[in-house]
């Protein structure tokens, strides 16, 4: 299977980024599933039903989200309407929306996408650990493994501190397909298949304009943190965004990775394209 | 000038790492400064003027350091023996050693390395935007600056936080050659040169074992997170390590940077090298 | 019933000071309930089964802990053997030990003692609010409830943040007799019972020599806040200790609170004593 | 010399309450200096220069702040104005205002009130020890002290952590009269003076409803801390206001202290007076 992941969409800047971008990505990668963090999308902060919409005309499966989970406040009350945006697993009981969704793709696959909150440095939330346990223990990896196996699992793991999200790196190897982080807004450069069979990157970097702070225009962060005083609401920096992300190729037997390439398009950072687009 | 710099070395797996690979790099790039963080690399806590005298032995020129500063205290009694062994500079008054060191480089050229712990998610230090600041008004970046002047200027933040990363950069561009995060222990691939000439990179990514939680024993941290009871110590992956950093040229009359490019050789990352070596 | 709580016991004057006053404090209020915080008891890091055996032989019924309990490592392979040693009731799925116990006070009353972990400015923990709810849901307070039905509810919550121990008060209230705070070492003066019945208290306080940083050598901790530099491992100040809590009377066909009242008594805080004793 | 002072007041509840008890207080203790933490005065969240003068108004001589000290961003070109209005010390260089201010009090005595921020789960901010140390420096404690001396110091500390609080009363013990923290909003009973000299109190406490959290309404801070979806602002609690502070009287040959009383007035905390108003 063939799977496309890009982290954090920041803004306008971001969301045309990545929909200038997904029909040459969707000819030349022809992925199987096509997943975006969208918790900036909407000015930066959270999602509508509306602008996941537009993502899904793209050919983007799944909008999953973060700690801006709910910045747009109508979310609470559509985010039922619309399976295919999920939110954290470990929010409390009762919240609305759902923490993963299971997907049919080409040929009858069934692929599981997971999202769930770390909490080094973030806000307090449910073990992580054990909520993603109990989910991949209900979804087996790989062909053969009867009525609730699954052909692919795509991890976004929504984190700060690098050293949680190696972690749970290493607690899902061998039971997903990809474990992804985002919230950082950096694309990291340590893509790599863990020991078991899974790929992972720390962070799939933001889809933004790069020229700011973590997509925010940067003298009005640069003006909060150094003087400290009051400053205008911060907003997404308006530069060409980059689209960030990965690309991972699965052994349909198991359902593990056999490779994963950074991707980065447009806007100021290096470029990088997967193999098969060049 | 040619700049060589090198993240957070994690333990022994980090030193073989980069002295092993430091001969070909120094003969194939030939660079007139390199500098490593070696705030890890004794067991993973730490350094020692021993240590250092052993990366100096292989060509660094300045190793510098972060939160793990005083973790062997011997070097609160020793650091200033080795004015090439800089702390951050925004510790209180009165502490051991310096935040940044004068070097003479080839053919007369004078460098500034600076080294500065950022605040967030961090412990509490003097604001590093004022100290960098008074650093750089000291020592103006490029040629025909006078006595004050200086060739080249690296800065290594020393923080967690993505934002005030890049809020770092910003605040630095066009005064430094090169500000690169570390602490992290993961390679960003966002290296870039800033609008006004500063090349940038949120993180320079350890020299260590990858397949760990940031350097460390995966199963003893993966115990130590998801169980929450006591464990062994954390010590070092003991794997080969790669040797993460990044690659930057400066133009001897501004001291600004025309390129910067990712350096990730050995171990389990995907590896790059600067076009020069190829 | 009477109740009487002790906060954070730190270090040999902590616990010198407890088993002094128990017999007076016995006698003279003869309370049906005696609990006490013992997470710092053992030269300020957790607690030992002989320590707590040396606080039940003082006539102490239950031995709460909190952010240290693991601090003595032995204590993972023997809580198991003393259920009146109650450890936090939000770590993971698969803990040892327990984190409520329910006893047979006299005249064949059940009361039911709870420890929970807050999370603000504290380690990740589980949900506490969660966590409360099902073991209140699962006790209902008051005569004539039962069999599910106790007599009374003491709640020690273990938490940093004034404004997450007001909640938890709030969300206990009507459902428990006490809920009390441990943590902050400093007992606090806003003994009350809440709207609907419950007792409150932010803090305890702590069981230790008030001459001191939270119970430690004031001139180790100060050394290592302001200099920043290593130092030796803090150890509990030596001075003659305050034994810290609050009394509390309930009602027996509710199980509610018909009053609370600090205690302070030994070592350098203002003293005060419940009524009862005067 | 008499000195009276209240912990935070919260919005009209905490302001209605401290001018309601002013007179009595005033005519029954005849305080040389009155100071109160405003920070959040003006619903909550700031103060503005209008607030503070109907604090001035009712016999205070000094308005301190904290964390909120710019959320009334209209204080940002007012603050000057207004001398006694001060915010914290260790802001950055060039920030409005001033960190304490300088009083002539009764019988030509002079006063220095100084506002400070703490770090430990606070913002990043300066060191507040060597910003204290510098102005505790300029100022000596007690007759004799020649030009550069003053007859009283009072600090407001405006934390959160215990330890940091009780740090910084030894770091000030026997230089300044009184040391007393904020921020919490809730009174602690650890009110004491010193080994040297100095009075000290961990919190004032604040004035406000205490049928709340920590002054603002119960209902949307429990719905925002348990359900983790969006709520209504947070505002502040509407019921009768405690007042809460401390009464210190001091040596005027010393300028240290003599004796420290707890002072809580109103509303739904245990009533206490000093004792000169008994
Ligand atoms: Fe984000
Ligand atoms: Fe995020
Ligand atoms: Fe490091
Ligand atoms: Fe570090
Ligand atoms: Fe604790
Ligand atoms: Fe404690
Ligand atoms: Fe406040
Ligand atoms: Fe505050």
């Amino acid at each position: 299977m063939r799977i496309l992941f890009f982290g954090d969409v920041v803004g306008r800047a971001g969301r045309d980024a990545v929909i200038a971008h997904m029909p040459a990505l969707r000819e030349r990668l022809d992925p199987d599933l096509t997943v975006v963090n969208g918790e900036n999308s909407a000015g930066g902060y959270g999602v509508t039903v509306k602008l996941a919409e537009e993502f899904f005309a793209a050919g983007i499966d799944v909008v999953t989200l973060g700690n801006h989970t709910w910045d747009q406040k109508e979310l609470v009350g559509t985010i039922e309407q619309q399976p295919r945006i999920i939110r954290p697993l470990n929010y409390p009981e009762g919240t609305p929306g759902r923490g993963f969704v299971l997907l049919q793709a080409r040929g009858g696959r069934k692929v599981l996408v997971v999202n769930v909150l770390l909490r080094l440095f973030m806000e307090p939330m449910d073990d992580p650990f054990a909520a993603v346990d109990r989910v991949l223990k209900a979804h087996r990896l790989g062909a053969g493994q009867g009525a609730g196996g699954v052909d692919a699992v795509l991890i976004d793991m929504h984190g700060e501190a690098t050293s949680e999200k190696m972690i749970m790196g290493h607690f899902c190897d061998g039971r997903a397909s990809l474990v992804v982080g985002t919230h950082s807004h950096v694309p990291t450069a340590d893509h790599m298949v863990l020991p078991k069979g899974t790929a992972y990157q720390s962070d799939a970097g933001m889809c933004g304009d790069y020229d700011s702070a973590i997509g925010m225009k940067k003298e009005i962060a640069l003006a909060k943190m150094v003087r400290k005083l009051p400053t205008e609401r911060l907003t997404p920096a308006e530069g060409e965004g980059t689209v960030c992300g990965c690309y991972v190729e699965t052994d349909d037997r198991t359902g593990l990775a056999v490779r994963i390439e950074p991707l980065r398009v447009g806007g100021r950072l290096s470029q990088t394209l997967p193999e098969r687009m060049q």
